[in-house]
């Protein structure tokens, strides 16, 4: 296979028009990859490209029957239906493992999506803030004004001094290197405590897409694994809270 | 000698119809090695080649005479006998320390193995569970749902869930990259508790391959390596644990 | 972009006579950076080239307006006044990652640098000391000894032994491989805390090569921020030392 | 400079025959770089070549007067006196500072030396027992039985399973690759604590190779320092071990 460090197989060179870029990598919260599968889900995405790397682990997954699948980044696209663009969306296992094997794999992907025809970028990732999140607000970073200001409709937060330390990642080096690459970028950051899976970061996140995009989404799958995700995290913060005293356990005062 | 990354020196070109990879390098308890080696011993297989590499160690060793061998992986050949088929077995005293490095040497193997027209691979490894284990259960995982079937006939588990991290290394990416270039493999892993070398998780994988390839293999030596870990971990136990109390220490009771 | 390893976009193609090439990156109390950034924006210099890396951080920067930079080196130019020569200054937002990336990032400066005709460089570091220093000093390193007799007129202290470990990164680099290059060239480096960001660090060296190089240069925002930190250390030892006792406290003596 | 990776300077090209080359780079209580670095001043060797390379760290030294060195490696001959074969003699500040970059530089001098007609290599080392050595012993390995038993006459010690890792670094990969290259070698090893430098080791190790290269040597300089490092070890184990108790403390037993 590999002599190359990036193997891209293609399995269908679908025709696009103006398609946008969706990414949803693996990170804080997986709250970007989260997002990324509920969309392609919705929208029965058609998987055209797996992408191999020595960049990855030298692993394999096993799933439950028992069958190996060598880890990878996968591309879907989803023909337009008038109302929503043609769609290509990046998902995958893992990000590269070294900083140049980041910057290698963005930088692949940008001439797949280039070849394409791409000209606006979506990545999607979470925020992580240390602590549990009721009501998580969308972040934004964006490669010029007119995009901050579009976003800024859409109810993104862009707040001075967030994310303090950047964007690491696929998430940011999309836009960085796309920004180069000539073509726009947005990325949308979920806030979530960056301690659990977050799938409520991810409908967050998905949210405002679907309204730039004009895509139409049932989030009741995201919405059914946000509530159980809240139900084992509020179970543990019983245990770590000590109830408070019940009426009864005070009866001496009384 | 290397100004390449990986050098192969073969000593021989055997002629070889349709063979069977065999892989068995370092990993959890070494079983995957040590199964591999008692296989090569058992067949007499013969050394054809050696893989040298700046993604293993920069490392001499030295035998008990004070020969140094640059380390390295091998690969050994044995003719079939009529019942058993060709095969061609890696052993090695090392696996590649990077990940790109795993990659090359399990492509750069693939590539050999292509050569010579190998279309079925067997990887053998351990199933680390933590723990000390009575009787082993040999786990598998593979490249298609024939093989799977297969593989339970001949006792091989195949358990949802496990192993849950996927399989890493050169067992993993034999399989992975093995079926881009069209090849079929199974990977068997013998339980084993992964603190101690361990012949006997060695013994019930390579029963399972025998079985599979119908090669006659002697299993006493192997045996009796198990035996002498056992003696060395339950006396360790015996330490660990307070001996029961023995009746004569009980008189008071009588 | 990218499938080179480094990446500069030129934006203009200055002409310069004998330019002086000043490299100011992040390294202890970021004294060399804080010194360099100071320089361009005193003489006004204009940048001319953006170096983009893989083997710099995956990571673009967000600026308070919610802007992506893709993190990178700068080079920028100043022409001279007739007293003070042509300079090009290296700043940026990172070093190399890696040890080799170091090496080739420095040699690409050194090419660009040597196709602009630069025959004398100067790198500002600062130099940890461990501890606050009241009244910083200067040492030097440099690439001969009329360079080392020539800027002990400058009040450069070369002190044997120090900086015992020799200098790390860039501001070594440059001088190692600029020597190779038939280049001269100095090393400035400030001592510092090495706790803080330094601006009284990066002050003294500037005032040494603002001084070598004749140019007029108001320090007054520098000591600004010098006199903030300041504030800031000292408050921070007042809660770790524990006050003086005062006169009335002690009236039982009297 | 360097647009490769590693980059050797020739400052002559001296006429040699047969030279026997000699490695002592960093290691294990230095033992090796003090032995040859001795060596060399002893047989007043003369530098004819300095490598460079990436994967040396990104560092230059600076000396007593202020002047920078970037970190090297170098190669320095002597020819024989009619009694002593020619020499080549490797020394340098680091040793490669990843595996890869191991391989790569002794591959490099192998080429050299190849082309200066070296037949016979001995690298030199230190072997870290882990405590103090009153009388260290000097260990080898080596490339064929023939050379194992002429060390033995020297009195070099093979013993079964020492050292039990193998030999790490330059002072392995010069035996392992230079047999590949068809060159003779092998390992002498000082014991040595590996806590401190240990020119007692050095001196050990030098005294087997003068005997068997029939070089004269002057160790006064080298005896000089193990007793410096002795006096300061001794003065460290009293501090560390409470005194005996003196006869006139003892007075009431009397």
């Amino acid at each position: 296979m590999i002599t190359e460090y990036i193997k891209t197989i293609f399995y269908e060179d679908p025709k696009l028009e103006n398609p946008v870029l969706v990414e949803g990598l693996p990170g804080v919260g997986n709250v970007g990859k989260l997002a990324a599968e509920h969309l392609l889900e919705q929208i029965e995405a058609i998987k055209f490209a797996e992408i191999y790397s020595k960049y990855f682990p030298p692993q394999v997954l096993v799933d439950d029957e028992g069958l190996i699948k060598l880890v990878n980044n996968e591309l879907y696209y989803s023909k337009g239906d008038g109302k929503r663009p043609d769609l290509i969306i990046l998902v995958g296992d893992y990000q590269g493992l070294t900083p140049d094997g980041q910057y290698e794999l963005s930088d692949h992907v940008l001439q797949i999506a280039k070849k394409y025809g791409v000209k606006m970028i979506f990545t999607l990732g979470g925020y992580g803030v240390g602590k549990m999140v009721e009501k998580p607000r969308v972040l934004g970073a964006a490669t010029d004004k007119e995009l901050v200001e579009e976003m800024k409709k859409h109810g993104v937060v862009f707040s001075k001094g967030e994310p303090g330390s950047g964007i690491v990642g696929a998430s940011g080096l999309l836009l960085g290197l796309g920004k180069i690459y000539g073509m726009r970028a947005v990325c949308l950051m979920g806030e979530t405590s960056g301690y659990f899976v977050d799938p409520k970061g991810a409908e967050v996140v998905l949210r405002v897409l679907a309204e730039v995009l004009s895509v139409d989404i049932d989030f009741s799958a995201l919405e059914d694994k946000a509530e159980q995700i809240d139900l084992i995290t509020s179970k543990i913060r019983e245990i770590e809270t000590p109830p408070e005293p019940k009426r009864e356990d005070l009866g001496y005062i009384g």
